[in-house]
């Protein structure tokens, strides 16, 4: 896998009113000068490690092979939980060993585990309180450089992962439920379009909490006369929106909340 | 018209919570690894054409010949509306064809008009919700890469306009509306220097719904005493606004308000 | 000093909502497309010189040598107030005389100070209402090509500065106040790790408006339990804080109020 590309994308909940993600930058820009950052997101709920699998599963895929992602949802920092760089076949993944790397790895074993404990590649002396600029953004930056994952330091065997919330499928439909809701307001479910391969999907009946959709959209502009709609969306998912509108507020949903399918 | 520099500037109203912006880099990156993005703004309000027309409008002319400019704010995406490349003297656009690449072209005529319908350049397949992804980041980056307009698909004669919101002028003075309210909270006019040029500016009176501006400032620094201003701006606009303070909150002012223009 | 890498870093209260930040990077790219340009923030409370000056302060010594740091929090824009460069011993700084570069080199001399009354160097015309565009960026994109300081403009004796606000110590303690809320909510103290030097530190009794802490964490978990915990920040920063929680909602404390540490 070759990293001459020198890619790294960043997954913060650290918002973008303060220095820190200019500060991760200036790091990495003092280590590799020609390594580029790319942000994915800096406006991860506060501590909300699963929004941040989240993000890293389904945006991994669309960079360059050999991509650094770096995760730094981070509540424990500075505590005995381990920093982690996980080589997988088209992708390095750096961050806390909390499952923010996890669902990226979902469906393909890791290449290598490797835990950060060599300092030679850390900021000196380092923070306890800010890994993402002594720890994660100096090792995403020599491994940019070319340097081998294991001289980060020793392998190790497994990692957290956090569980792919499971749909429930019967012969009558698919239980399944928001995880994940969009700036748009759009209500992302777990039921992925694999889920509903080979299904009539004219003769589906997605419900939410009292909101009742007949079949599935090809667009938004299904909805313009004003009704719910669903669809498969850009991340392979069912989802549940509205048509120039804001269907999280509409509806009240949370993350959590049960969707169902039921083929009539 | 040279492109080797591979400029590419993004406007949308994805937000920048969500990934969506970081994975339309990421295909970028894929694409043209020396392709250079600049993020113009991606927080117009959602399904906001107008606006995102005027940020176009007055950032083209401040970058460099031959940047291509990508603004995808697209609340018809994935039906037939089409997607578009329409070169100018000193830029590329690219967008839905639903008027957003229009004003910056208000004074221009377009070199060629191309419908971005050729899947060589799609990703594949493409999703209906996601073209920003799908096929405005890989045609951007091939773009970059010198791939000709016409490659793209068909030219078009002709493409979706929104009119620049004229004033009306009489003898004794111009009535124009506010257009863009900027996150200062400063309010910015359809009235242009140009419109002003040659009127003595201390026998002005500006009217916007009961607030009443005697003459233009050089700059905000002539509201210190708490009054009211006009200048012209930093895009060549009449705007009104107040030092240290939010204009748009203190006036309650709104996008489409009257304004007017006495001369005394 | 070498300037071959031509890093940038943009401060401002510019938000991000409108095209601005992206029209600087525009202005910058055409003058030096090899410039390498870092967001600090652009959330800085409107007009907020202070806020701006500690994010400068705490950044610039993460960022290569002889980068470019511009800063743009400018209520007299377009005034008589003077545009300078200053140079120190490992860093450019941009920005207006109004002391928002000043804390940068709270302990080091300027090696010069340059007003930028050079119009060569400016966009042309300039504007009187936008700096950032038409004087801040493109000296910094001349000097990141090498153009010598001395030729921005006269060379100055001194330059406005903002004081650091100092503690007050006794055989007792140390008095000082909060000078920076992070987005987490994290109180920021003027009191530095070196003025707790030596100080046994589970003898401290931190005191914020009602609000008691006894002793120092080494992280944030250390209030895993509810209770409020005081510590030494990324920056060097006594901190208060609580643990998945905003410390400045729940006490409603703001920039300015006073906290105390007692040696017990």
């Amino acid at each position: 896998m070759a990293l001459q590309q020198g890619w790294i994308t960043l997954t913060t909940d650290f918002g973008i009113r303060d220095p820190f993600i200019g500060i991760v930058k200036g790091v990495i820009a003092g280590i590799n000068p020609q390594a580029r950052v790319i942000d994915l997101s800096h406006q991860v709920a506060a501590q909300d490690v699963m929004a941040a699998a989240l993000i890293l599963r389904f945006s991994v895929a669309f960079f360059p092979p050999g991509t650094i992602h770096v995760a730094v949802v981070d509540p424990g920092v500075g505590t005995t939980r381990q920093c982690l760089l996980i080589q997988s076949q088209d992708a390095y993944l750096i961050g806390p060993d909390n499952g923010v790397l996890s669902l990226a790895l979902r469906d393909k074993a890791p290449v290598q585990i490797v835990h950060l404990s060599n300092p030679t590649y850390h900021l000196c002396p380092p923070c306890a309180t800010f890994h993402g600029r002594d720890i994660f953004a100096p090792v995403a930056a020599y491994l940019s450089l070319g340097v081998a994952p294991t001289a980060f330091g020793e392998t190790l065997n497994s990692f957290e992962r956090i569980e792919w919330p499971r749909v429930t499928k019967s012969t009558r439909g698919i239980e399944g439920k928001i995880i994940y809701i969009d700036g748009f307001g759009n209500l992302f479910t777990n039921i992925e379009d694999r889920d509903l391969r080979g299904l009539p999907t004219e003769q589906l009946r997605i419900s939410l909490d009292g909101i009742e959709i007949h079949g599935l959209s090809a667009n938004y502009l299904g909805g313009d006369d004003g009704r719910w709609i669903a669809l498969i969306n850009s991340w392979g998912l069912l989802e549940i929106a509205r048509y120039k509108d804001n269907a999280a507020q509409r509806s009240q949903a949370r993350v959590g909340d049960r969707v169902s399918v039921l083929i009539l």
